[in-house]
C-alpha cells in the first residue's frame, strides 16, 4: 500500500489506527457509522409554509435530517440575506413536527450561541472554511459542526481547519466535500470525490458530500450522489425545494420532492452494493 | 430539467435525442452498451514475460481488454521511452494467447498506420488531446480511438477534439476522463467524475474512467473505480502490474493481480446497483 | 477597444466614466493618485523592539506606511496567533515615532472597533475575502479598508466583496492582489497582474499588489514589484523584517532593510517610466 | 537568498552559474541579451496583402521580427486551418521585403523540415508543449525554437520539454510564457509573470511573453507588455493586425499598427528603467 502522507503538524484530525472512526451522534442519528446519512431541504428558509412543506416531503422520502439556511452568505449585498432568527424558529418548528434534526449555517463567532440554541448541527460554509475566529468559537460549542471544504483548500488545510475545532474541545466534526473552483465552465465547481476516499484513509472524521453546490446543476445531483456513496461518503446533503423555479436562491441546483424520492431508492441500491445502508 | 448548454459549433459529438448512444465494437466487445468494460494491464510493455504475465492475470480476473504502452510520452528525455514496434509485437502475441483486444497509445500522425496494424484501440494521451494533426489522421483510421481528456481541457474542448476524429470519418471514439490539473497536492490530478455524467447527458459517445492516472495513488483506485461506475461510466482503464515495485513507470499507481481480482468482484456489485453488469 | 464586461449587479465598485478614480486619504497619504504607495513592515508584530526596528528601517528607505499583524490567521491552531491588542499598541507607538500610518488585519466583526481604535487602514485577508458579516461591519467603519483578493475569487466576486463595504457607507476601499491558488508548485501562489490592469479599467477603486504573499519567495519580490508598478498598481505592500531567519512567520518571503532600500530605488525608475512617482 | 529548487533530473536547461545566459542569434538579432526583442504580426497569414501590410507596419514601428501562422491549431475542425506552405511563402516574401526574420508555428514532426526551409524561428504552441515526437524532431533542427508553456504546465515540465530539444542537439530554445488556464473568467488565460522571474533565476534560456494569447483582451496588451519587460522578459510576441475586426482568428486580442507604435514608445521607457533597451 502506498500511503498518503499528511503533515505531522496535524495531530487530532488524523487516523491513528485502522477502524479508528469518529461516529457523530445527532439526536440519535449516527453520522460515520454503517448507515449513510441523507440531509435534505431547501437552500434557505423562505417562509414557514415553504420550509414545513419541504420538511414533510424529505421526511416522507426517508431523509435523516433537515437542512435550511437562516443566515445566508450571498455574493452581493443585494441578494436575499436570510430570515435570521425568524428562520431558526421556523426550522425548530419543523423539527418539532417531523422529528428531523436541523442543520443550519453560522457565519460569525457572535452568532454561534444563538444558532446553537436552535440547531442540531452547526454548518460552516466554504467561504468561511478558514475563518479562524469562527472555528475557535465552534471548538467551544456543544453541538456537532459540519465543516465544508473551501473552494481552494488543500486536504491538509481542510483538516487543519477541523483541527481548530477539535483542539478547542469539540470532538464532533463532520467534513463536507462541496467542490473545488477549477477552470471547468459547465458546472459551478468541480467535485473532488477522491478527497472523500483520502479522508476515509487518513482521518477518523466522518465525511459527506454536497452534490447540489458541488455541481450547481440539477441533473447531475443523482449521478454524483450515487458516486459519492460508492466512493465511501458517510452521507449526503442535498437541496430539495417544493418549487425550485420560485426559490430565492439556488433554484437551478435544487430537486423536487418526487425526484428526491426516486434518488433515495437508487441510493439504497448503491449503498447496499458497497456494504452500507441508508 | 436544467439543460447543460453546449456550443452549437460542436455538431457530431453531441447527442441529438435521448437514447442516441454510440456503441463501439472492439472485436466483439461492446463499449457503451449495458456492460461495463474493464481494460487492464501495465503502464508500459517492458518485457515479453512481464506483459504475458499481466495479460494472463487480467484475463483470469475478467478484464475485457488489455492495455500496455509501446510508445511512451515521458516528461523528460531520460525516462524509458517504450519498446516501440517490438512492444506492439508483444502486445499482439498477448492478444493471440488470451483473446483480449489490445489498447495502446499512438503519439504522432506518422505512427498511426504502424500502431493500427497491431492494436485494436488507438489511445490518445492527455498531452496530445489537442494535437490536431494526430486527431485528423485518426479520423482516417479504421480502428476505434480512446481519447483522453487533456489536463486543462474544458468539456467543450474535449468534445471538439472528438469532433476532429468524427469529422474525419471515424465514428468510433471512446472518451476517457483521467483527471484535471488542480491545486490539489496529495493526488497527481483531480478526477472530475461530474464530467462523466455530463458527457452521458450531452454526447452519444461512450466514456470510461482512468483512476490510475487520475489519482496516481494505488489505494484510491478501488474507491474511484466504484464511483466511476456509479456515476455512469461505460468502463474503466486500470493499471495492473505483476510487480509494481519494479515497474519502469507508474509503479505507485499500479495494483497487483490479486487486488485487481478483488476490485472486479466489488465492481460487479456496484454495476448491478445501477443497472449495469461487468 | 474591446470592453471588459462586468455584471450589472455590481453598482458601486464600477467605474462610471474615464478618470473617475477614488483617491483614498490615509493621514495625508493618497492612495490611488499619481504617487505609488509603498506599505512595508513585518508579517507580524513579534516584539516592541522588532517592530520599532522595522518601522525605522522602512521609514528611512522611504516607505509610506507601516504594516504588521497583531491578529494572525494561521493555518493550524498551533502557530503563533499574534500579540492581539498588545500588538496594536506597539504599532501605534511605531506610528507615533515614525509618523507612518499603520495597516493591520482584522479578522472578525467583533474586533473591528478595537482595531479601528489603533489602526489607520483595516486589512481584510484573503481567507476572509467573502466573510460577509466582517465586510458589513467594515462598511460602518470610519477607516479605509484594504481588501485582499481571495485565493479563488473571480474579479467579480472580489468587486462584489468591495460592494458590501461601499454599500455599507464606507467609500474608502483599497483592493489588493495577492495571488491565486493554481497548480503551480514553485511559488506559494500565482500572482495575477492582469487583474490589476482589469481593475484599473473597470473600477474606480485603487489597487495595490502584495508580492510577498503572492510569491512566497524572497528573490521574486523585486521583479514582481517592478512588474506590478509597470502594469499600473497604485501601490505595493511588502514584507520587510530586520531578521527574516528568526521571523515567527513568513520569513522566507521577507526581505531585509538593505534589500528594501535597493528595491525602493529601482521602483522609482519604473514608476517614472510609466508616469508615476514614489 | 532563498533559492528556488529545481529537480536534478533537469540537466541542460538549468543555469549552472550566475551570468550563464544563452543568447539566441536569429539572423543577427540577439534574443536574451541586453535588447528586448519585439516579435509582432498577425495571428495567421490570411492573404499576401494582409501579411505584407502588417509586416511593413510592424517594421516601421520598430519590431525585431515578424510573426504569422501558416499552420493553425484550431479548437474545432471547422475553423480556418491556415494557408499551409502557401502561407510560408508569403512569410518569406515579407522577410525578403522588410528584412524581418519570421517566426511561425510547426505542429507535427513531419512538417519540421518544410517549415524550417522557410522560417527563422520554429514556434511550438501551448497545446503541443508536451508533444514529445515533435520536440525530439526539433532537437535535430538547425533553427531556433520558440517553446510556449502549456496551459497547465508546471515550470519543471516546461523546462523538461526544453530539455528534449537541448538533449537532441539544438541549443537554441527561447521560452515563451503565454498564460495558464485558471478559474478566471474575464481573461482567456492568467499570465504568470512570476514564471519569467523564476526562469531568469534558474535557467540560462531566454524567455519572452505573449500578452495577446495570455489575456485575450486588446486593452490588456499594453499594461501586460510593460509588466513583462519590468519583470525581466527578454522579449514580447504581440498580435498586430491591420484590421482586427476582419481577422480570421484572434481579432479581439489583436492591436492595430497605431496602437503598436504607441506601445513601442512606452516599452522603450520601461525597458530603460530596468537597464534594458528595445
Amino acid at each position: 500500500m502506498v500511503g498518503i502522507e499528511i503533515s505531522s503538524k496535524i495531530k487530532l484530525a488524523v487516523k491513528i489506527a485502522d477502524g479508528d472512526n469518529t461516529v457523530v451522534n445527532v439526536r440519535g442519528r449516527e453520522v460515520g457509522g454503517r448507515k449513510v446519512t441523507v440531509i435534505a431541504g431547501p437552500c434557505s428558509v423562505e417562509t414557514r409554509e415553504q420550509l414545513l412543506d419541504a420538511a414533510r416531503a424529505v421526511k416522507a422520502a426517508g431523509a435523516s435530517m433537515l437542512r435550511g439556511g437562516a443566515f445566508k452568505p450571498r455574493t452581493r449585498p443585494y441578494g436575499f440575506q436570510g430570515l435570521g432568527e425568524e428562520g431558526l424558529k421556523i426550522l425548530a418548528e419543523a423539527r418539532d413536527e417531523t422529528g428531523l434534526p436541523i442543520v443550519t449555517e453560522v457565519m460569525e463567532p457572535d452568532k454561534v450561541e444563538l444558532v446553537e440554541a436552535y440547531a442540531d448541527v452547526l454548518q460552516v460554509g466554504a467561504r468561511n472554511s478558514q475563518n479562524y475566529p469562527l472555528l475557535k468559537k465552534l471548538g467551544k460549542a456543544k453541538k456537532p459542526v459540519l465543516l465544508k471544504r473551501g473552494l481552494a483548500n488543500t486536504i491538509e488545510e481542510w483538516l487543519s481547519a477541523a483541527e481548530y475545532i477539535l483542539h478547542g474541545g469539540n470532538p464532533d466534526v463532520i467534513l463536507c466535500e462541496r467542490g473545488l473552483r477549477t477552470h471547468g465552465k459547465l458546472t459551478r465547481f468541480t467535485m473532488d470525490l477522491s478527497a472523500i476516499a483520502i479522508i476515509k484513509e487518513v482521518s477518523h472524521l466522518p465525511i459527506i458530500a454536497d452534490p447540489s453546490h458541488g455541481t450547481g446543476i440539477r441533473s447531475l445531483i443523482s449521478p454524483m450522489s450515487k458516486a459519492a456513496v460508492a466512493v465511501g461518503a458517510d452521507g449526503l446533503i442535498v437541496e430539495v425545494h417544493p418549487n425550485p423555479e420560485e426559490a430565492l436562491c439556488d433554484g437551478p441546483q435544487s430537486i423536487q420532492p418526487p425526484e428526491f424520492r426516486t434518488l433515495m431508492g437508487e441510493l439504497r441500491s448503491v449503498a447496499s452494493s458497497v456494504g452500507r445502508e441508508l
